[in-house]
């Protein structure tokens, strides 16, 4: 099997290390990372400027984008073959809820799913993350998974993992996304120049964290696997808005 | 009514004069828009370094950060009230059906969306677009109907307008979104210092353009507005992906 | 005569509008600035991506890149005559002094005096400032100058002039530069997200302000006009090291 | 003896691993570069965000800005002694000529000798460099004879090595910058969006390469050793310039 790795920490960072060598345990492991820090980075592409490829001398390969240009770039234009996975990450905090929108690591994953390959994003809960080991481990074991045992088609699933021993993990659950609440407002601070300047606020806390959800799933201890798609299309409210264009 | 104006082709482009021009005659307008161009950032958030804002001689902000950014700092951090919408774009060039994952135009729409304001993307449907005013037009009317009869709650709009004189438009149309073929593979290049770098190639056409979809809504002439939702939950999976790890 | 007018404040910056009008009166001036701030660029030269040059709609040209890109494109690849003159400013803030090696102002008249250009760069000594004009007169001063009375071979000028009325002015002093102290420490600030983060300091006061040195000349009332050199050879060392390597 | 190293290619370049290496021998090294290739990025000093500083596995630091910065925030904010030299180094690449108001290699250790600490440039003169142990060992020698034999006061040292082994080097020149001409043009190109662009081009051929000069030294096999000086005023045209504004 091959695999295709990526996260939006960047190369050097340690859940890349430990991802990587985890799944080289069962496949043909080719990472492709950032060369620094993207967090936050979404599904952005770089289009105003090429991409350069590097390798270092442990074998990973970085680029000067961000985790959808890596992806992009290792599946287009680097790789003799389609991998038959894309595993990103592990990230360093949480990706679960409207964080999913922002985030790098599930993008990486979204992009070897929008081209056609089965694709995995797996973020550790913790804020002082140490030990990626678990988490690591259970990327391999689902990607063991579809080795075994193949989904009929392409799937993008985003996996949260308790930043806890894999022994003490209480098992998976298969969730959907909770929800957040607003972000904190952004935070005024000001230059050693006198000017004014913004950072952007934490994240909100869990609004929908109910049953069923990632929040809810990860707080107990268990693993959270969300599959999720791609299409933005409010279903739901094709019927309303066209109602509300012929008042 | 007050209203956030937005973009992601930089605040000095000419889409957004349109824009906010337009929407002036109805209401309120704040601009508050990239620095530069800033296509392609989908929903990043700048979250290593703070943000400035700085306004030029005809009175529009711009912000050293992507689409998302000002949208964010403008509603929580600058503006003394809730805008009552935000609206982002006239974007240079569609984001329909997939483009919606990358778009910088739709982001800055979703991101006054999850900060609980009713928000409208608007792009012209051009490559070589030189006239705004039509879907610079068709943005005022959607705003209008909003202060004239508002949605219950909040909604996310994405809006293509085909490049064609405002009188000659077939109307209207509520889409799904459509898909694209798998994008172009990157375009490797060489530098004058002779290292090999890779552009990141084109969009691919169309796949799913079928009736009800954005795209065919647009080359019939019409407006397409298509409802968005931000939950990237496959609900539909979650039972297939329960059943799969149980095997 | 052809002026090519740069800067390192961006292309929206007073400063630069001020100093294009006062020289269309004189010459033909096309402006190549930055698209944003790169304040402190000094004379970096951007190798690792191609340049972007866009028209805005007063007809001044912004580059994705630093001072140093805007005039090396301007004259190496799309002004069809070589200019006449560079003059780049007019900068927010002095440029005396230790100044000279960071300042983005002083590169990109640089680069037009390695490119062969005789060049000026222009600043005015105010935190504060709002009026421009009487440093872009002198600036046109300097210019007819050159035009009536050349110099036998290409000069730089590094020209700082004080923050009062044109009528105010004391004259003009040619002056070495002063030395500063040594930057104030990096001030430690901590993110929303609870990193530890520096920001530079400020530059350090006045250390040699004698009579003869920009600083001196500007404290009293008098524009500053210093020629610079290109050649950071310590001619002065060579033997000193010379003798230190036999030992 | 404390030794403060850093460079431009980046944290992790072999020249700078090499330099590590050689100096660790003869004294405590800490090293603080750039996350990423910044060549080319002259003095430019970071003033619109913070830095931030990371440490690697191996124990080097890595900052998010020029190599100013990285020297800059060293010596003001983290260390907590002054150094006793700081080394910048070793360059993929010569750096000799006007380059020296280009490298970013050669302004970090500027930005030392500006701080008030004796500071070497090492560059290897090499496209294709692929052993820097010969250039490091010739920082290691003059830092050794730094530590037994201290200059008078702090110098700045500007070192270019030819690409052969240490055994064959012919000896050690102290050299004045030579001349460079002209750069080559910038390089018109078209990204896959059908955008004109343009690279940066190749510096120009040495012009003054004459005895006494680092072209010289280098091309003969020694080390080339300039003593640099960061006061740019041009002493001889001091009384030309007041001359000419008589007139």
């Amino acid at each position: 099997m091959r695999i295709l790795v990526s996260n939006d920490d960047g190369y050097f960072a340690p859940g890349i290390a430990a991802l990587a060598e985890a799944l080289g345990t069962i496949g043909q492991v080719t990472v492709v990372a950032p060369e620094r820090d993207r967090s936050g980075a979404s599904n952005s592409l770089t289009l105003d400027r090429p991409l350069s490829l590097r390798q270092t001398s442990n074998g990973f390969y970085h680029v000067n984008g961000t985790p959808t240009d890596c992806v992009h770039l290792a599946v287009t234009g680097m790789l003799d073959h389609l991998p038959d996975m894309v595993v990103s990450g592990v990230n360093h905090g949480a990706n679960m809820g409207d964080d999913t929108v922002y985030s790098g690591t599930v993008a990486a994953a979204t992009e070897g799913f929008l081209l056609g390959v089965p694709s995995i994003a797996v973020s550790l809960v913790s804020k002082s993350a140490t030990d990626f080991t678990a988490a690591a481990r259970v990327a391999r074991d689902l990607a063991e998974r579809f080795m075994r045992n193949p989904f009929p088609r392409p799937v993008l699933l985003n996996v949260n993992v308790p930043d806890v021993a894999y022994e003490r993990l209480q098992g998976i659950r298969v969730t959907r996304l909770g929800k957040r609440h607003k972000a904190e407002p952004v935070v005024r601070s000001e230059t050693p120049r006198g000017e004014t300047v913004y950072w952007v606020g934490a994240a909100g806390g869990a609004a929908d964290a109910g049953e069923g959800t990632d929040f809810h799933a990860v707080a107990n201890g268990f693993v959270s696997v969300t599959p999720l798609q791609i299409d933005l299309t409010h279903t739901g409210l094709i019927a309303p808005v066209f109602d509300w264009l012929q008042r």
